[in-house]
């Protein structure tokens, strides 16, 4: 703290400290700086009931390092169809004393409701304030609504995620938003609040389905598109195998080694060398935004339809053809990236993406980047820039464009998905 | 970040790069700070149609520093009834696009309800994610749900706070915990997000009631007693007239020069001392907490008997009496204490300080401070300790002795408020 000498005579020069005599100080500046320190790390065998990593996930590291006794877990709800007798099966193992709350996690009931109903188990398993991370097991809608309920939790409560899909493993899981939607809009309600521990298993990918394997393969099509040409790549020359074999290595567990490993690995890493300088996104000029300048509104108003990949997807597609538009793509370079994302079982195009729309869209991400569209467009493949002279009339051509490229009567995400399953 | 290296050799040893081949990284450690800078000024003459202080408020300072073109208030009912009119003629003379939000704020509607109402302004008045910050205008409820709010909206948009009542000058504005209460618990849901920019201006005082300047007193003492024997000394010798003259200096506005401003100035230096080194918490013992232990469950019971300063104060008053039995403190300098709590029109006990909730009260104050009661007695007048073995006799013998010292006919903070007008 910096007391501002702005109307009285600096304290040395007279001699009485602060507040003895004459005028006292008016005026204070507060200087800190809050330190973060989050890990993220690949953990297989994760429900094997002889593996530590799980109980003793965000508590203090080094050799001294404790299983906690107590534990707090939140599940999404069909994940605990599927893993809820495993997860009980290694809490009894571990001999902790555990609580398990089943929470439906989707993005309808990515809700403040959602949120209270985890902050009234927090509540009810009379939780510490800081010894006692809660553990979050599901995809990304489930670990945002633990995250911001923990965040909330007496201002402050340490969780650990331990995400279950595609997008959870790379995208959700891995950064430091949490968030809900508040009426009609996306995430509008939310924090930057990191898990202490992310744990990633893709072994939980075995028994996702092929629509929601392509739902994660959009957002690791969005790094490589925007940074990353070697993933995009590995993606065009093996992401159809890739979503055919749930990312697991012929012979092997998922993600260990292989093809499906260095996917993986690659897009955490591009997520997490984009999100550590700039966190708390005070830079608003963010290449992960790329995919995400229509998209929210385009989700929101198709809810159930689309899933968050999916909206993202066709936001890539039409900014896809829009860097075409301008020449920062050539025509093989776009037609190659739309027949990937064809390839990888994603949408391209939706009815909903008219003018009016993409108008609302674009305002609403104007007020979201502080006044500026700093729109990520693709530059070739693999890089990009920001543009903030994008016109009404220029994205009606590039949705038109894009609305003749995309056959009609494969406009819907459920018509692609069931065309790519 | 730092990819740890706990599954592959150094990059540098194979010379592809990081992904090239072999095995990828597995495990990262993201370590980053989020720099925090807020100002907390003494304001007078805030709506003098000609200051510029409230239109620039919250804007980068600097010699370009520009007045805004839009501006969102929020302003608490009872103040907008109050200076409602003069509120709307400075936007008018500043000619600011304006537009205001009346909020009712008391202790039974700080509740995500009230979050919500501001949130819907918010998005109905379209604002920018950064460049426009929301002006709060009332006590300390009213600030913390509008800081709520704004934490949560789009993660983070920044506000100011101009506080109304003592309280919010000494003790809600100047912080930067936000909260409301959820269920029957006290801020249980909440954030650390200052204001950018507090002002504080006196001269609202002299439209306060007495009742509610006592209750700003009560958190005036309590930085007194716990680490300002110099403040304590000009309570005992001023504090009536100060309540009796709402810190207006005889011929002058309140807060200018004198001993008001001085008592206001070394309050919120005080306070800011202790914030500023550990503004999110991480150190649990905190002097801060002093007043803050039994108060958070005796005021959410009493409800709506108890304001918050009346509260903190029986607090006080029975961990004095805690102290004395200790020998932390000799009989005068309790009785000292205890006859100024009175002196200031605040209350020394209340008829639900009973065995049954303060156990209750003990336990959930355990579990905020992480499992100890690192509970804060003073020493003498003016310094503190912590400690962490309280029992339950020792607490029921001090409740007890507290009874009797009280008046049973003015236990209840309406009549003790009362005697004092």
């Amino acid at each position: 703290m910096i007391p501002e000498q702005t109307t009285v005579a600096p304290t040395e020069q007279r001699g009485h400290g602060l507040f003895t005599t004459g005028s006292p100080v008016t005026s204070w500046t507060v200087r800190t700086a809050l330190p973060v320190d989050y890990r993220v790390r690949f953990a297989p065998r994760l429900l094997a009931p002889d593996n530590p990593a799980l109980a003793t996930a965000g508590l203090p590291a080094g050799p001294g390092r404790q299983r906690r006794k107590r534990l707090l877990l939140v599940v999404e709800a069909r994940v605990h169809e599927l893993y809820g007798e495993r997860i009980h099966a290694y809490c009894e193992a571990q001999r902790l004393d555990w609580s398990c709350c089943i929470l439906l996690a989707h993005e309808r009931v990515k809700t403040m409701e959602s949120v209270f109903q985890v902050v009234e188990q927090l509540d009810r398993f009379g939780l510490a304030r800081r010894g006692e991370p809660v553990i979050a097991i599901g995809g990304g809608v489930l670990t945002d609504i633990v995250g911001l309920a923990c965040s909330l939790y007496r201002r402050s409560t340490p969780f650990v995620r331990v995400p279950t899909t595609l997008i959870g493993l790379v995208d959700a899981g891995v950064g430091a938003k949490t968030g809900v939607n508040y009426g009609r809009q996306k995430n509008r309600l939310g924090s930057y609040h990191p898990a202490v521990e992310t744990l990633l298993d893709p072994s939980f990918l075995a028994t996702l389905d092929t629509r929601h394997l392509s739902n994660g393969l959009a957002e690791i099509l969005k790094i490589a598109l925007i940074k990353d040409r070697r993933l995009f790549e590995t993606l065009d020359l093996h992401g159809e195998r890739l979503l055919a074999e749930r990312f697991r290595t012929p012979g092997g567990t998922a993600g260990e080694g292989g093809t499906g490993a260095e996917v993986l690995a690659r897009a955490v890493h591009g997520m997490l060398q984009e999100l550590q300088p700039n966190l708390w996104e005070k830079e608003l000029e963010r290449a992960m935004d790329y995919g995400h300048s229509f998209s929210p509104t385009l989700e929101m108003r198709a809810l159930p339809e689309l899933l968050h990949g999916e909206a993202v997807c066709v936001d890539m597609a039409l900014t896809t053809v829009l860097a075409r538009r301008r020449g920062l793509l050539d025509a093989a370079q776009c037609a190659r990236i739309l027949s990937l994302m064809r390839r990888l079982g994603l949408p391209i195009h939706h009815r909903l993406l008219e003018p009016g729309l993409l108008s609302d869209a674009l305002a609403d991400t104007v007020r979201h980047r502080d006044g500026r569209q700093r729109l990520p467009l693709p530059v070739g493949i693999g890089s990009g820039c920001f543009v903030d002279d994008l016109t009404a009339h220029e994205l009606a051509l590039a949705s038109a464009d894009l609305k003749e490229i995309a056959d009609p009567t494969t406009t819907t995400a459920t018509a692609t998905a069931r065309e790519a399953a």
